[in-house]
């Protein structure tokens, strides 16, 4: 008995007396048609997640405000921390890759592959046309283990390839770097070590905003000297495939970098790898790819999604990033021993939304209810429960009106609203006569079944 | 390559430098197991809630602090407030049935069905070893809507004998009483209409307190005379089944109060529909049942497992319990409109803690991987890559190693003890011969099998 037609997206406020009737901002209610599909999401991805012998972990919503502390740079006043009510000093999650290290090191973990999805907390002005909230769902999938180089990189790449295949939302980029490469890059191109990150954070920016802001960032807030600066934008506009991984091999200004060249011969794994793994199809090497987290250490990526309409693009943004953070678990080891990780976070919030749009012509139900048992006529109640507990028991799932005496016509209308495909009608003389009506709703044909025989017929449909 | 043994049962504390690594104070993770054993609680319940034709909604963690302002009592000293950091006062969930008005009464909706499963937040001093904490898991069941009486009503208590049974958890008894005779009761007896609910409140500790305690508190706390005080005392006690109804409408102090008389004319009613969902088995009128929150306003019920093990019902306590609140909605809408509901809350995290103490011998597996793609010899990494994309091609769970070359005992030992049933064994003679071995795990048994037949093979086993 769903209403939802009066479902407000903006979780907007209405007046009540004094009270404002409102989800906070940044937040809003998933109604039960949302919920459905989010449902079908979620099932396609953890069937992705199992299907490569992952497990599930769940953390707490809030950790011990010390160990979100020092581990996300600039976006930690993002964190949403809890009133001193006493006691500890918490603060909600602000990603699930921080509870996972921390679960590692508490436990003690030398090797895991988990998947794990959850809300997390960011205190931002998001778009929320756009998919973005300040509680979100994140999904994610990450190895921790001391591995060959790139094979647990290779399967990351894969299981998003695979994820996004799947559902269908249209074609899809997977964009590669390394933070390697880009360290090696700023190092050769003159930047200073002390100021790799903060450069790395700038060039972050290259997806949303145009090189020239980003170069005047560089040189004003950043203090990079101008030349510097423009050799750093000959690189980060390149992309490509293993042609590009053979350019920057060869090129003279990189090629007594170290960290370069192991990036390189890493990224050299990666697209052989990927290419075994069947999933090098949407696979491009972008220099200027630099994921804004501090803790990335490696092989950094990021999917995005193409729609095809123009203009939406840059609305949909990325739907999935991750990398390599070696050196996030020895953080929490007293002895800094530490147990190299990489994963994936896939952007449910905004593949919901797609899924939404792409599926909007698409009849999607709330429920799956296989059968309604109507009254024919008054005094049906006794009768009518009776077949709830028979339908139950059999495991199909049946409803009925909350009404003793329901009106026939209403009966039937809900069934056909709600796309309930089969309805038992039962009167004074079915009853008489040992007997139902099944009712197909799509075609409104109708059958006299003996009462005995009803589960039996309904199996059979 | 899950790692869970070292999994910490109450998260306690470990040094790491000077962090502490635990989780919050009544807090817990979930290693792999428990989230296995979780899924399958879950699944058991949503497809009860789908077989009762629900819809499923969700609401943000937290809400405006003025959303649960006076709606809880005395309880509402364990809600947890976030911390100011400009912007909206906003308080974590204390449960799920307040959102859900908030739900209704925001968007304006007359009738619906839902389901809600999320974690609620409660400051209180929880015993974590009798499955209690400070964040846990509700699983909510509500119907909304103006409906005839009882009908709702028994449904619930119908769904909680399904669930209860479809868990098979042991024998269980689903307690019910009514406020209208509680506070019917009470005025008869002699106590002043104000004092009602804080009555209800003591009565509501007779689960857990001896008699003797409640009636001390009754008198010394909330100033109940001792003479009305042993009055209550005389019914509270009461349990039964239809008899107890029949008794009560007879009885000389209460024929006359008409609350007590329409509660009781409800009991009937519930009673027979029960009969007629046959779930009356399991079904107790007990006087003595309260429930503390201050929101219900017809009937209540709460459902109680018996482990067998005497010492050990009492650490169980109520896995299921709820009741009618017909004026919650109406707190929050402008014109007091209410619409009246019903319904129930699992407590999630005792029926896992029973679920895990009960399965303990039953071998549980965290990932369902089907098949474990082994390396006989050296060198068979690209092999091992095609092998793994084929199978996930066809939605086959597979598995490898993240080795190059990785020992061929080590790959079979991991097979065996993460109960993966097959393992496609490859080494240089296979690939020369264009074959496979498919060893199964259980028997050892080996058979070589044409590469181009190997996905149909294991299709078929």
């Amino acid at each position: 008995m769903a209403e939802t037609s009066n479902h407000q997206e903006d979780g907007g406020p209405k007046e009540s007396g004094k009270l404002i009737l409102k989800t906070p901002k940044g937040t809003r209610d998933y109604n039960p048609l949302e919920m459905a599909i989010r449902r079908t999401v979620f099932k396609t991805i953890t069937d992705v997640f199992h299907m490569h012998g992952a497990v599930e972990i769940e953390t707490p919503a809030f950790e011990l405000k010390e160990i979100l502390t020092g581990k996300y740079g600039e976006d930690s006043k993002l964190i949403y921390d809890l009133e001193d009510q006493g006691g500890e000093k918490l603060s909600l999650r602000y990603d699930l890759t921080v509870p996972f290290a921390r679960y590692i090191a508490m436990n003690k973990i030398t090797s895991i592959k988990r998947f794990h999805i959850a809300r997390v907390y960011r205190r931002d002005n998001p778009a929320m046309t756009r998919g973005r909230y300040r509680e979100f769902y994140q999904c994610d999938f990450d190895i921790a283990g001391d591995y060959d180089p790139m094979l647990p990189d290779a399967e990351c790449v894969q299981l998003v390839h695979q994820v996004l295949s799947k559902l269908d939302l249209g074609d899809f980029t997977i964009k590669v770097n390394h933070r390697k490469i880009l360290d090696g890059l700023f190092g050769a191109c003159g930047v200073p070590a002390e100021k790799f990150r903060t450069t790395c954070s700038a060039v972050d920016k290259l997806d949303k905003t145009p090189w020239e802001d980003v170069r005047k960032e560089m040189v004003d807030d950043k203090g990079l000297d101008p030349n510097v600066a423009d050799l750093i934008g000959e690189y980060v506009k390149l992309s490509g495939g293993e042609d590009l991984i053979e350019k920057l091999q060869a090129d003279e200004r990189l090629k007594d970098s170290e960290d370069v060249q192991a990036g390189l011969k890493d990224m050299c794994l990666l697209f052989e790898y990927c290419t075994l793994l069947n999933c090098q199809e949407n696979l491009r090497f972008e220099m200027g790819l630099a994921r804004g987290l501090d803790y990335y250490t490696g092989v950094i990526y990021e999917a995005t999604l193409q729609t095809g309409q123009s203009g939406e693009e840059g609305s949909v943004g990325s739907v999935a990033g991750g990398g390599r953070y070696d050196n996030l678990v020895g953080m929490f080891d007293p002895k800094k021993k530490t147990i190299p990780c990489v994963g994936l976070s896939f952007g449910i919030e905004r593949l919901f939304a797609i899924h939404e749009r792409k599926n909007k012509e698409v009849k999607i139900r709330a429920t799956n209810t296989e059968v309604y048992v109507a009254a024919a006529t008054k005094g049906m109640i006794q009768e009518r429960l009776k077949l709830l507990a028979e339908l139950h028991g059999e495991d199909i799932k049946a409803e009925s009106s909350y009404k003793t005496n329901p009106k026939f016509l209403n009966q039937l209308q809900y069934a056909e609203e709600n796309g309930i495909p089969w309805v038992i009608v039962i009167g004074e003389s079915e009853v008489n006569d040992g007997v139902v009506k099944l009712r197909e709703t799509a075609t409104r044909k109708e059958e006299t079944i003996k009462r005995d025989q009803l589960i039996q017929a309904i199996k059979t449909r």
